[in-house]
Formats: C-alpha cells, structure tokens, sequence
C-alpha cells in the first residue's frame, strides 16, 4: 500500500477531510483549510509529508482498534455490573467499589488511546512554553519576589488575546442572546457560600509535615510514593502491580482507604522524612474579614454563579417577569489549590465566563435550535464511556431527539459552545463533548457535558455546561426566604381545593414562647398533603410533631384551625431551572496556545501562533524596510489610519533584516504585516500586505490598506479573496 | 436689568457659552448643545427659564464673590504664613501646625463657594438613585442576605455601561498609544506590599466598642459626636465655637490629638453607649492566606499599579529596552473601608484603570503634547489654593510652559484624561484638576493633579495624575536585589574613575561566617562616594562601620582592598520615573450618572439618563407600534442586522403605548429607537428613529438603518446629519 502514488493519497485525503469538515463546518473545504494552514499543504514538499501522515495513520486505525477491544471489554464489563446492582438495589457501598473500578478501567482505557494517538504535528511543550515566557504571553506572578505557585500574569500579547477573547465571548453569547451580563462582587459573605454549599463541600484533602507545616494534597503525594516505588528494582511484582492498582483508583477513594495507605506504605514527608498528620479535609475557598471589627466571615468566590443567583429576583423583574432569560458574567474566580501545577490549567486565580440561562421546568425547549441542529459535536456519552465505546459524530439535533442530551435548551448551548471555540482557534479534532456519568455529577445537576481540549496534559476540561435545576434558587429561598421564583400562567384557570394551617397564637405563644414565630413561619409554608397528615395525626395520637429550623415542636390539635376552601388561580408559582455554560477561561486560552503553537516546515527553529485573527493581540505590524528617514511619514500615515480603523498594530523599525522582523511578528501571533518599501516611495503610494500563515504577499495601495486590514481582522473579508484582487508580491523575503 | 427682553438675554447667553466651548472643545457651539441638550433650548418657554436663570447667575457673580472676599483673604494670610514657616526654616511641628489651619480655611472657602454655586438643574439624588436601583444600573450586593456595606453589584444597564466604558478607555488610551496591556493576580504576597509601603503605611484610625467589638472610623465619630452636641441647645457658644473648629481641623489631626478630643468630649458608643478603646491603626487591606499551610500571608491588592512595577523589567524587554513606554491595567481592587458610604464613591471592592508611563528623568518631553497643548483645562493650583484663589483656565501649553504643570508628559495626559472623560459623558463644566499641595502629596510623589467632578457629594476625586517618580522601582529593587533599571546610551563616551572595594573573602569569612555573603554583596554595590568615605574612615579610625540588611558590620582595613582604574563608559544605567494617571472607574460612573441623569421639561415625573452612545449600555431600542402579527417578521429582520452590525439592541413590544415605551427606553439611556409602524409594511419598507435627547424623529428606508444606528453609536455620523438627510417624522407620540 506504501506504494501507492501521492496523487492517489491526495484524493484520498481531501475526501477523508471534506466529509469531515463539511459536517462540521460547511463553511470549510480542504483547500480552503491548506490555504489558512500552510502545513497542510501550501508546500508541495510539505504537503507530501503530511498527506503521507495521514495516509499512515488511517491505515493505522486498525491496529490501534485491535489494541483497544480488550480495554474496551474489560470497560463494558465493569459498566455492566455498576449497571446491574443498581437495578438490584444492591447497598450503597457495592456499587461505589464497582464505580471505582470502573474508573479505574476507563483511565486505563483512555490512557492507552492517547498513547497511541497520532500527532498531526509533533508537539513541543517546553518549546512553546519558552516562547510563550520570551515573549511575555504570560509569566509566573511576582517572580522578582520568587514567585507563588498557582498565579500568573498576563503580560501585553496575552492580555491582549484575553481581552479579544473575551469581547468575542461577549459579541457570541451575550449580544447575540441579548442575555442581561452583571457584573458582581468577589468579596462573599459566609452565609451565601453556606447555602450554596461550598462551606460544607468544597475541600480538597491533604495532610501536614507535623514538625514544619509544609502541606501535601493527599492524592498527590500517595501518587508520587507510589511510583517512586514503582521504580525502585528492589520491589517485589506483587506490591508493583499493587501500586499500580491504587495510582489507578486514587480518583474515588474516600478519606478513610487513603489514610490507610498512608499507613500501609508509611509514607512521611517526601521534604524532610518527617511524620504526616491524618487527612485534613481542607477548604478551598481563601477566607479573610469584611470591614474593621473581625466579625464578618467572608471568602474569595469561588464562582461566578452565585453572583448571578442572589441577584435573581432583580434580573427577572428588569426582564419583566418573563421566561427563559439568560444571565452572563466574566470575573475572576478564586481557589486556594493545595498544590498548584499544569500551568495556566491548575491556578489558584483565575477568570471565569458564565451563562446561567433560567427556563420554565416544564418547558426546556430553546427557540433558536433549530438554527443549529445540524451541526455535528464529538459526544462521548455516559453510556459509551460505561460500555468502553469510542466518542460518537452526531448532529445535535439527533443527539437531543434521541434523548442523549437532555433538552434543546442544553443542545443549544453545546452547539454554540463548539462554534464560539473554533471560531477562537481550538483545534475541531481536539474537541469534544463528554458527558458526566451518574457518579460524578455535582449534586445539583441533573445532565451535564463537558467540551473538553485535547493538550499535552490529556483531555482537559474547557466548558461545563451543566443543567443545575432549580438547586440553587432553592438553596437561597431557604436560607433567605426571600421566593426566587417566576409565574407561568394558568390557561385554563384552575379550581383548586386550599386548606390552610392557622395557628392560634396565644396557645403557642404560650407553649413554645420565641419559638412560636418559628412555627408560625413552618405552618404558613406547609403543602396541602402536610397538612392532610397533620390531620391523620391529630386523629390518631392527639398530637403532630413538626420539624422547623432543625427543632421539632410538639403540637396538640388545639393549637392548630384547618381552614379549608376553593380557589380559583390564573397563574402559579415555580422555581425556575438552570441550564449553566461555564467557561474556563485560562483553561481555553491554554489549549488555544497548544493547538496554535506550529513551526516553519523548512526550519524548525521558527515557531510562531497561529492564532486566529479575531483573537490575536495585535491585527498588523509595520515593517520600513530600513532605517531611510523616507520611510518615517508613511509609519506615521499607516499608524493613524489604523488607529482610527481600529487596528491595533505594532511598528517594528528596529534594525533586524525583514525576515528576521517578520519571525518576531510570527511569534506573537500578528496574523497581517505591511512593509514600506522603495516603491511605497513613487505615486500612487503602495505597500505589501502579507499573511502570517502562508507568508503569502500581495500589493496594495496605501488608502486602502487600513480597510482591508480591518475587514480581515473581524471576519468581514477573507485572505483568500484579498489574494484574488490584488497582485502578488514575491521581492523581499517575506519569511 | 431684570426688564431686558428675552431676546437679548439669549444673545448675551449664547455669547458667554460659545466662548466656553470654542476654548475648550472648538467643534461644539451654542446651537450645537441646544439640540444634544433639549434642557438647553429647545422648546421656547423653558428655553427662557434657563436664559434667566443663567441670567440672574451671572448678575449674581459679583454678590458671590463679594461674600467669598474675605474668606479667600483668609486664606491667603494662612497660605503666605505657612510659605514663610517653611523658608525660615521653622520646627515642623510649627509648619505643620500652620497647615492645618490652612486646609481648615481652605475648607471652609469651598464648603461656601459650594453652597453659592448655581445649580443648573436642581439635581434630585434620591430620585436618581430610585432611578439607578428600579432598572438595576447597580444595586447593593447579596441584599437578599441583608447586604455587605461598601460592595456593589453592577445590573444588566451598569454592566453594559462600565464595559462600554472600558472598551473606551482601552481605545483612547492603549491603543491609541500603543500601551503595553498587562492583567496581573490580585493576591499579592506581603513582600511586595511591605516594599511598596501599603503594609506600614495604608492605615485609617479606628476606635472598637469594648464591649461589642464594633469598630468606628474615628474621624466620623467625632464629627458625627461634636455635631450632636452643637445641636444641642443647651451646649454653650463656646463649645459650639470648639466643636466647629475642630470637625474642620480634623482632616489634618494625628493619632494623639483625636486621642485627646475623645478624652475631652468623653465620647461613647454612639450605638450603645459603652466604652471605646484607644485609637486603633486599622490595616485598609485584607489579608488572606494563600496555600493551605497558612504560612503565605497575602492581601487583595490595594490599587493594580504593583503588578506592573513587578513586572517591570519584562515588559521593558518586550519593548526592546526602548523608553519611553506606557503600560496599563485594568482591574479590581480591595479597601476594607472602616465605614463605607456615599453609595460607589468609598466602597470595598472596585474597578481601577491604571497607567505607568515610564520615562528617563532626565527627559520627560512627551511626543505627542503638541497635539494637545491647545486644549484648556480648569487648573486649580496648589499656590492658589494657598492664596484662596479661585481655578483658573489655561491651555495645557500655557501651564506647562510656565512650569505649572512638572513636565510635558503630564500634561499630555492631563489633556489626554479630559477629552477621554468629557467623551463619556463627564460635563465639561463640572470638572476640574486640582493640584496636590505639598502636605498632603503621597511620599513618592514630585507633582501630582486629580480630576475631580463636581457631584452632590462636593468635587470627588476620580482621576489621579501623578509624577512617581523612581520611587516604587527603587522600592522593588532594593527589596529583591533585582535590577529595575534601564539604559541610556551616553553620547560622547564618558571616561570614567572607577573605584571597586573587592573583599578579602577569607578574612571576612572568619570574621562574619554566615554573614560574609551580605557584606560582599553591600561591597558591590558601593558607589565611589561610600567607597571614599571608607577609605578615609580606614585612614583616620583604623575602620569602617557597615550597614547593610539592617545589620551593623566592623571593617578593618586589611579586609577589603580599593581596585581603581579607567574605564570607558557608552551607556549607563538608571531607574526610569514613571507617571501615572490612575482611573477609579465606579468614582467616574457615578460622575457620569449624575451629570447624565435628567428630566423632561413639562413632566419632571419622566426622568431619563443622556449618556453619550459611545458608552451607553444599549445602543437602539426596537418598538413596534403594537402587538399586530405582520410586525413580527420586521422585528426579526431589524435583530439580525443590528446583531450583524454590532449594535447592542432590545426589543420591547409589550403592550404599552409607544410613549410609554419610549420613557421606559429613555430610563435606561438608551440613545435611538426604531419603531415599526403601518407604514413599515409598504414597499419600499421604512421605518422611524427617534433621537432619546432631542425627541426628534426622521422617517429611514428599513435596509439602511443598521448601518446608521451603528455610525451614530460609534461617533462614525452626527444626529444633525441625518436630520438633515432624511425626512423628519411626527405622526407618533415620540415622548
């Protein structure tokens, strides 16, 4: 089969890729897309190479398949069982040791699979990192300090990128939905984290050195003494395969099965050999005191959704009372990482996006669907994940009807989600959407999946996009109660039958004296079929006990008037749901660098970032050619017809040769350079215009440039057709 | 006088106000104003209530000024006394003295000036403030847990409106300059904080209730007490006299003398009565722990500027070691206020925009400041404030020329903060740069002016502007031994005496062990001076006492030896100085809210907001006339090309009557509205846009509406132009 003629590869390949880009992005062709990626075939040399790769990997495939169908048996199997005691109502503690295993055959799973994925492009990390650092996309905070793990700065490129990225976020999500942004405090009171929960349930576990303090996330550091051991030649097979087993299931064990590994394999302090403490159920949310006197608790959010919640009642009056809205807010986010790591993945600040769009329960249907249903995401269901199975190509519109995803509400938004990340450049065969299994699903969710980026740290987590239900509005109705809660007419108007508990209040007042207020409070809020049972009790034992504010009361029948009658409602109350996109910023922008990062195909040397130029920091350079005074005044007339364009745009009249000028452009991702040369001198005055990717020049007269720079940086105009209308350029070295 | 026709007193107005705004702002006139400004003319009967008004206000500058006389002379006798303290040479205690009673006349001569200036409109703040919190511009946070003073949450009309805003700023100002954009953490390790002087010196009094713990900001406690009491009509004239002279000295009192006043005037709890606690130093940061072994103290940033000095020398490098250079943040932070008030003027948590334009001392010219130099300010002078002097109008040329302004730069910015905040709505008449005196100048800084906005709170300060000199550089790199230093090329070579103090090491090794390290470190840092007062030190006393890292260190002679010899110097090091306006975005809003907030002129129930489009929250309104089913289809059209076109939009077809709508549109600043009408469903389809200030309405073709709304939201196009090009429409109730 190697021998097969490229010609015949070429066809091959262009097919494989159209059918694949045309159901995805109809928009797109192959030679649309070797045009923007010049390693797929702007060079025939380059091209051989590729379409070689590609060629290969296909035949690939099988082999890999023949790899995986064990794993993928032994996933099924598992699956089968947690599925099977379920059914069974097998207790609770089986079917968690069965999850845990099954887990563990997953990760096994998918760490075999991206083993043996193939590398379009072989991918450098540290090559990348250094660029990133040289040219201050981002660095470690307070380094000249020594730094703090976890925080990053933004330097000029990458605050640049994140502040484009961003207004795109706004101009997708936000002015396309008209959603109502706010924009909320950091700072959060104790109470407000309590009903959300975070102050039970948001810790991470660690242990301490007992002689120094130094602190270590559990997980972690069984982790590393496992694998330390692992290596060590004096460790039998069995205890190996041992630690093997253990790294693999670490993900669900609980705090009591790590405490006694920790004992099993004395593991101390890997710093000093001293002893650890038992695990600590550590906190995540960094804490500090509102105002002078000490006395208000507050935290850092650890999310911007709450923000969002307490301001529920505002928002839907400012929508005037109608459903489904949407509610957006960007803002940093912060959590106390015991031990930071990854890079802009793992970070202890960090800027959060999210969308929570409020919807009648009973109707999660999205008006707009239909515009989008016929685009194809990468899902990898709970289901395939439980059988062993592969991500599955669908459209969402199939997906939402065979009830995969949950509501075209949900299906709305992952569609969206898809097009938003590749328009900012993520890498389409390095997206997909995984659902959460049963187990891993917070609480409050009741359906949620995830748009995960594949990067050189695995598959990360990019987009939640979760459907909360009405948990949270519940949660600060109780806590509060103040009602968050939204009115769906009745038509046709319902009779209903209301019966309703009075108290008689000099009897309780004198019973439970302070407490009465209490209870008076409980017998308002009580449902019909409370009350009915309240009755039941009263008949048969003379007395009814009620649970109110974590006390239970003693009532006697005389305390207690049942009133009963009919009524007519026009409307009802309910507590809205949520659907929930929440957006990892740093995480995005992160996989965006890895999936962008590329190298010149005949020097290896020159890496640069290939980011699309809607996100891209800087839209144009201007290169003079030299240093000749003549060049001066027309730096000056491009500079302010582009400011004035709104293009932001970087001179570069240092002394570097042009090509040398063009690498340092390419490396912070300037996606248009114009030069200034002896031509640009004579009437009419003209520049060269080039492209970052395919190095590609055209000419083009120097009124019209700033224009047509606009135009390409905001999507107006494509790089392709500016090629077709204007001449070629090929005199300087445009690389 | 008061006979002179209307007419007349028309001219004479129009006169005074073009002078005005030819000076300040040459494309704005009379005419010009009266349309964007309907208070200010256009209708005939309130037109002539404003002429009189303003009328009578001129008549009565000379009354104003006949009561201020004595009040400026009194100043001035304070001022010239505090000038002659200083160059005497007195006590410090003296001159201190003496300028507390300087600011205390000073006070009062504004407080009156305040209290005689004309209101042009009578400004109602509740009404709009009621305004603000019922279409949520902003409101207090987690109001539903009872709120946290001093924190607000910015609704879907303020969110719009500071994001709007923002994006401005970064169009004015960083990419007009091409500023170096960086977004640096919020949490800030103490080290950072300790060099920067936030942590010994960022501190408000306080006093604690000593049984309840409640705190006190001690400065509004004893105002608020000593006011109680010159209430009280039993408290004797000359108390009442104390009392009064104290509120007003109190800005400039220290620790022991409010001290002291407690004692004397035996103040209590104002809430309970019980006894307080000394004086307090109350820390304004908060302080948290970051990671999980609470040994990393950290604190929520008190201003963003930190984070760009930290990174200083990144950034100079990404600028290719050139100077000057600009770079800028925007972000959140944190004062834990003792007692928040006055609504988003002193709050918890909030937005700054910050510059620091670095530059070599000895050349602090700026480029660009001929393009500005033209343009005047309201220049309120320390040396006027000292001689009870008024403000004064200079061009910024004038003011720099006269070495009024420090240096060139500044006043480019100076001008520069001007245009950027008379574009977003700041009203020219209600803004001011009042220069810092040289008490109350932050330690750092050598020249210093705030633009401050005149508000029913008094003039606020909202933009600071200040020369810093190399202060916080020097800070840095004394704290950390990193180098924060740039190069300038010296021209011609300078031949230079270069002396070194190279170390015995071994010698010193004996004597200091450990401590040798920082000896040899402080060595080689000596300057030639240090090195030859060693030197004669070692001549004359056989030793040397060395300071370094607040160690005290005995040299003798033999342990250091004194290398001279030429050398040929073609550059040399310096720390840059930097200026820095410095942007409180929530002060500037509030500003704007203000100067913004209006109301019809035949019904003042109809308030509504005039921001300028450019940053107000929703660019167009869509009405359609009713609820008729044939209007739907063009709603739908009119969405998607405003959405295409960027222009922010909001749909409104509720049952109300058109006027009615248009007031709700109004409220919330929205600047044109397109109503669809019986008329939109002919061919050629058209539609009205109406014009939020002026009320007026032109007839447009459907298709070219789009692109009009998004000109005139952009500053691309003028209302007057488009009044004059399409056919002006009456037929609705446009009010």
């Amino acid at each position: 089969m190697r021998t097969k003629t490229l010609s015949t590869l070429h066809q091959l390949l262009k097919n494989r890729f159209n059918k694949f880009f045309q159901t995805f992005y109809p928009i797109h062709s192959y030679t649309n897309l070797c045009k923007k990626h010049p390693a797929w075939g702007s060079n025939k040399k380059h091209k051989n190479i590729i379409l070689q790769n590609f060629y290969l990997e296909g035949m690939a495939d099988s082999k890999v398949e023949e790899i995986l169908t064990p794993l993928r048996a032994n996933v099924k199997e598992q699956g089968d069982l947690v599925r099977k005691l379920k059914e069974s109502g097998a207790p609770d503690i089986e079917v968690k040791k069965a999850v845990v295993e099954l887990k563990a055959r997953k990760k096994k799973l998918e760490d075999k699979e991206l083993s043996l994925a193939p590398n379009l492009a072989t991918f450098d990390r540290a090559r990348m990192e250094d660029l990133l650092k040289r040219r201050f996309f981002y660095d470690q905070s307070f380094a000249i300090y020594g730094g703090i793990a976890g925080q990053y700065d933004f330097g000029p490129m990458g605050c640049a990128f994140k502040s484009n990225f961003l207004q795109s976020w706004r101009q997708h999500f936000v002015l396309e939905e008209q959603m109502l942004e706010v924009d909320a405090s950091i700072l959060t009171p104790e109470p407000v984290l309590k009903a959300s929960g975070h102050v039970d349930r948001f810790a991470d576990l660690m242990v301490k050195d007992l002689k120094t303090g130094e602190c270590f996330r559990l997980d972690h550091l069984i982790k590393s003494h496992l694998e330390v051991l692992c290596a060590d030649k004096k460790t039998s097979p069995e205890v190996k395969a041992e630690c093997e087993d253990i790294v693999i299931k670490l993900d669900g064990m609980n705090k009591d099965e790590m405490a006694n590994i920790l004992k099993k394999f004395n593991v101390k302090s890997p710093l000093t050999g001293n002893e650890l403490s038992e695990p600590i159920e550590f906190n995540l949310m960094f804490s500090t005191q509102i105002g002078p006197s000490g006395l208000i608790k507050g935290f850092l959010r650890p999310e911007t959704a709450q923000g969002i919640f307490v301001n529920f009642k505002r928002l839907l009056e400012f929508n005037q009372g109608k459903l489904p809205f949407a509610a957006a807010q960007i803002g940093n986010a912060f959590r106390n990482e015991i031990s930071p790591r990854s890079g802009l993945i793992r970070v202890r600040e960090f800027t959060m996006a999210e969308i929570e769009h409020f919807v009648d329960p009973l109707d999660k249907s999205h008006p707009k669907f239909d515009s989008v249903k016929d685009i194809h995401l990468v899902l990898y269901s709970a289901c395939n994940q439980m059988d062993g199975k592969a991500a599955e190509k669908k459209t969402i519109g199939t997906a939402v009807e065979e009830g995969l995803v949950a509501n075209s509400t949900l299906g709305y938004f992952m569609a969206r989600i898809q097009l938003f990340l590749v328009k900012c450049g993520v890498d389409p065969n390095k997206l997909r959407f995984r659902q959460h299994m049963n187990n891993e699903m917070a609480h409050y969710a009741c359906d949620c999946w995830d748009a995960e980026c594949l990067t050189s740290y695995g598959w990360i987590e990019c987009v939640g996009c979760a459907d909360r239900s009405a948990y949270d509005l519940t949660q600060h109705t109780e806590a509060t109660n103040v009602k968050l809660t939204a009115e769906r007419k009745l038509t046709p108007p319902k009779d209903v039958s209301v019966a309703e508990a009075v108290p008689n209040k000099q009897k309780l007042g004198k019973t439970f004296k302070k407490d009465a207020a209490i209870i008076a409070k409980a017998l308002e809020r009580m449902e019909l079929a409370n009350i009915e049972e309240m009755e039941r009790n009263f008949k048969s034992d003379g007395k009814y006990i009620l649970t109110a504010e974590n006390k239970q009361f003693t009532l006697d029948e005389d305390m207690i008037e049942v009133k009963r009658y009919q009524q007519i409602r026009y409307i009802e109350e309910f507590i809205p749901s949520v659907i929930e996109p929440s957006f990892g910023v740093g995480r995005i922008m992160y996989a965006i660098f890895e999936h962008n990062f590329k190298m010149r195909e005949n020097d290896e040397q020159r890496t640069y970032m290939s980011l699309p130029a809607i996100v891209a920091p800087i839209k144009c350079s201007i290169l003079p050619l030299s240093r000749n005074i003549e060049f001066q005044s027309f730096i000056k007339i491009l500079s302010s017809a582009f400011t004035k364009s709104d293009v932001s745009h970087k001179i570069d009249d240092s002394s570097g040769s042009i090509g040398r000028r063009y690498a340092r452009t390419d490396e912070i991702a300037i996606p248009y350079g114009v030069t200034i040369d002896f031509d640009t001198l004579q009437t009419p005055h003209s520049v060269t215009l080039r492209e970052r990717d395919s190095m590609n020049q055209v000419r083009i007269p120097l009124d019209e440039v700033a224009a047509i720079v606009h135009n390409l940086s905001y999507n107006k105009d494509s790089w392709e057709n500016i090629e077709k209308k204007y001449p070629k350029f090929e005199q300087q070295d445009s690389k």
